[in-house]
């Protein structure tokens, strides 16, 4: 088996992307090579952007090696990855399947490991890789490895049923992908976000009702929803929402933000009211995700930056500034 | 049929017990004419204290007339009612027999219906009344219609499984109830109180593992808890439980308090944590508690008071100042 070349783009810092390349001799027997094609870039890695770790974890390629026991990749084929642990084995969670919640591994493709998706080729142990179905083309299927399988989850992990009446709160790189799977579930979707200027495409990806939120007191939606979805990058006025939410209705904040979450009590305890925490799923739930996608022809909108130092960085300001419609897809030049 | 005398206490703006009589000269044909001989005193009661509505909602008696065409109660038996609704019947969790969570009813005997549980007698529909089994006694059964309910129903209603691990925080009206539907449900209960004060109760009740809190900046009880019953009268510091809890665990707070709900954020989210809000169960439910605790010989440990002005006016300022062990119930002197 030959050696590799690894180049990689993480965070500094300063906040520069800095670009540096390794070399493999070997490959682990349970491990695949991939060539990465498309990288997916997520609010998360703005949060990792300072610090000295591989960015990236919405990852797809084309397997150029495989280990001596990997039986399920073949050279040649598509595979992709998110933002997984590895399992400990030892806790209930791992033990049930649900090793992205057990906090004893990693989090994330560290700089030691050189498995971020920022990078000309990554290495993964065969369990921790995907298959990519003939439906999805890599730069659709690129946001959907952690914004896809975010909100995926949350859906269908908690209860959600398609006679339910849902919330989604924020159109952007989490929300524009609820928006069809909800749709797509069959439930009845009701989208909320500042301004109307979103308003006919959350429409066309199939929003059923669509709500501008900036400088509105009091929301007036008709029946209330059962499920309520927060994809904003912070969290918003409860106020607004506890009046929408049905008796025994569900808040799913998929935000990720710094500091505390505050919520009117009573209402909670009154309503019967449940907030769910949650991140990314497990195995078996990113992999219906990825088949429920295909099948229904759910696709990212994205825009596409070069897989380079120039392209990270433009992607990051771009997002930033709030101007991405709805997320970055990272493209390798050759 | 003839009229009759219903003698109840309210509440009034100056917090002193009023005590009224009012003659009613019919029975509605759905309707149960009950003379109560037990009542349990809630934490919520304290906080109706100042308004003018009949207080109590643990009410146990014994059925003196029956309306026309009520077929499940007969004069001489015994029943029960909580802190219940009536259905609405249009909106979803009424039609599922969860009205409890339909706001569009009262939630309380309020003072034109006289219907609350510190009274001579008491007037409900049929269909809101409870037999109650005769394994318990009628002083055990009235704190079991709020406090058991409640505690029973965060337990039954979202998913406790008998090899769970739980902690129970708080050991006061609902925490000794806690502690003893877990136990008897099968699961290790871990008790959180403030000191070692109640140490030997709460493990005569079934407590595997017992931690004094006061002063303490770091809890070590080994392998983390599935799910987190609240109980005390106040809302916890969420710094000293969240790292007790195991991935994905949920945490039901139970406290009837003002204000907000501040919780860190971002350990919700990583960890998958849940935070279910909730009051008292469904009827279906409501039965399943009495069953079970009868089966299992729950009981409350309860103080009894005469059901007077000056009995609860007692038993209201021992709740107070935190003496109550564990449950007041006021007791019919005739």
């Amino acid at each position: 088996m030959p050696g590799f070349d690894l180049t990689v783009y993480k965070g500094s810092s300063d906040g520069k992307i800095v670009k540096t390349t390794t070399h493999k001799d070997t490959l682990g027997h349970d491990e695949v090579l991939i060539k990465v094609t498309h990288a997916g870039l997520c609010g998360t890695d703005q949060h990792y952007r300072t610090a000295n770790i591989v960015l990236g974890h919405e990852g797809i390629g084309v397997v150029q090696q495989v280990g001596s026991q990997v039986t399920t990749f073949k050279v040649g084929e598509r595979a992709g990855w998110g933002y997984l642990h590895e399992s400990c084995m030892h806790c209930d969670e791992c033990l049930n399947g649900n090793e992205i919640h057990c906090l004893e591994r990693h989090m994330y493709g560290s700089a030691e490991q050189d498995q971020g998706a920022f990078a000309s080729h990554a290495v993964w142990k065969a369990p921790f890789l995907f298959h990519i179905p003939d439906a999805l083309d890599s730069a659709s299927a690129a946001p959907l490895m952690c914004a896809g399988a975010t909100v995926f989850n949350a859906m269908y992990t908690h209860g959600l049923r398609s006679t339910d009446r849902v919330g989604i709160v924020g159109v952007g790189g989490l929300g524009h992908l609820a928006i069809q799977f909800a749709a797509k579930m069959g439930c009845e979707v009701v989208v909320f976000s500042g301004t109307e200027n979103k308003k006919e495409e959350a429409k066309a990806l199939g929003a059923s009702e669509f709500y501008a939120t900036k400088g509105v007191d009091k929301l007036d939606i008709g029946r209330p929803v059962k499920h309520l979805y927060v994809t904003t990058s912070i969290l918003p006025d409860w106020n607004l929402y506890l009046p929408v939410l049905a008796p025994n209705a569900s808040i799913y904040p998929l935000t990720v933000a710094m500091g505390d979450l505050t919520i009117p009590y009573m209402a909670l305890v009154e309503n019967g009211l449940r907030i769910q925490g949650g991140i990314c799923p497990s195995r078996g739930t990113h992999v219906k995700m990825l088949r429920f996608a295909a099948f229904h022809g759910i696709k990212p909108i994205s825009q596409t930056f070069p897989l380079t130092v120039e392209g990270i960085e433009e992607a990051m300001e771009k997002l930033d500034k709030g101007q991405m419609r709805y997320r970055a897809v990272l493209v390798a030049e050759n």
